[in-house]
């Protein structure tokens, strides 16, 4: 029997810069991997109860080791955009963040824009590959979600 | 006798990005052009009554002309980070916006981050300099603010 | 019996920017993608007889549907980075573009940072996916290579 | 009598990336500070005899505390960019850069797009102002220029 995993999604919303635009007209696309990267520090500030800032500071950091996105459609500026995070999967050695980004519209309905998973592996301040401690594993553990 | 000038200032919100640091391990200083750029794109939605992206769409573009910085203390990743905005002076073929970063403190004090200003130019779709339309201008005249 | 695609790999060669780095004190990993499409236009203007910001005059959009990007070692500032691009595929409604990113070192030998692939769909000035053009299929079939 | 400085005007150029347009289908105005930024770091490099990434090893960080942007023409997508870099003046806790950014055209000539100027403050590690230190601030002395 498997359990469904029941961890958190965390929604962050902003809107498309100004900068972020490119001349498509659309937000430009590496811009994306940013938007992940807000998604991911406000899972882990307000899921995790410590800051990936605080991680940083007592020597442990994530760096991201592979990235994955679809683009489903585009964002323009000034339009509100919203991504959800889940933890896909916690190993020693790697943690894989999942994402969806969508642009809320005004009916209530939600348009796709991107799905996109990046895998973190813990580095020491000398940018060594190291385990995750062992508390630190268990709190990630029991954060891992499910896809919408 | 001169009438101080009443207008509005529009605080925009947001936290800084890991992205925006850079290896000082601060904000990097290109991004607070950006960040007035926020300001300003939330100024226009909020105070004049007509978005800038609506004001693209009907053909009026301001391109920046002119920036001004000053750079007083840094911001680190994930800090809250507040943009003042206010109009400082409408002209029939520029608008100069004024800016105040500040950090807010968790003791309800503000740290100032920086001061700057933009001057934009009213363009048409082509390129071409042109004068702020009558109606948009006396809006714009009548948002003129004061520094804090 | 199996043809090789014998297409060329293209190399663009750049310096990181300081406004590049993040607090690690290395490039940003969303860097990654801007410079994939730097080696994407010199690709595109250098092997295929004509700019991609002609074709985009001429109406032709390749967006980006989907990328992938694995990093094996990190760059910093102001260190020589060497895209090499290359097309992996051509379909009549996808490109596939394939780059390997390396730090070209003193001694003559290479690091490498990263591999990743982009897919990009034929649009038209109206967003709308569309085949490409049969004269441009074979300029871009002619071109398809292999990994180094 | 005044003599009229002397010191070298270092040229860096590059490329605009489609990352850096906007949708306004230009170059957006931020870029302008990492074009600086890139001038910069070039001019400290082949002019002063030692990178500013060693600087930043040795200890001495430049930050920038002012910064001031005139734009003239605009730059678009896969055009090239040239930046001219020069030293306007050194003071014990100042160094003030200067900046003229320019389009090379194929007949010779060259479209002026922005001036603009930074002064950067020496900090130590802990971002705390310092004098130059008295070698380098002659060898920074020595490259003081004019502008073209």
């Amino acid at each position: 029997m498997t359990r469904t995993p029941s961890g958190p999604r965390h929604r962050s919303t902003f809107r498309v810069r100004y900068g972020e635009t490119d001349q498509m007209g659309i937000a430009y696309h590496a811009n994306y991997l940013v938007w992940c990267e807000i998604g991911r520090t406000d899972f882990i500030r307000e899921e995790l109860g410590i800051s990936y800032a605080q991680l940083e500071r007592d020597g442990l950091l994530l760096a991201v080791a592979e990235a994955h996105l679809r683009y489903h459609a585009s964002a323009r500026y000034d339009e509100p955009v919203a991504v959800d995070t889940w933890i896909e999967r916690v190993q020693s050695r790697a943690i894989t963040f999942a994402y969806r980004v969508v642009r809320p519209e005004p009916d209530g309905a939600e348009t796709r824009l991107a799905t996109a998973s990046t895998t973190l592996m813990p580095l020491n301040r000398e940018g060594e590959l190291r385990t995750l401690p062992r508390e630190l594993r268990q709190r990630f553990d029991a954060l891992v979600g499910a896809a919408p």
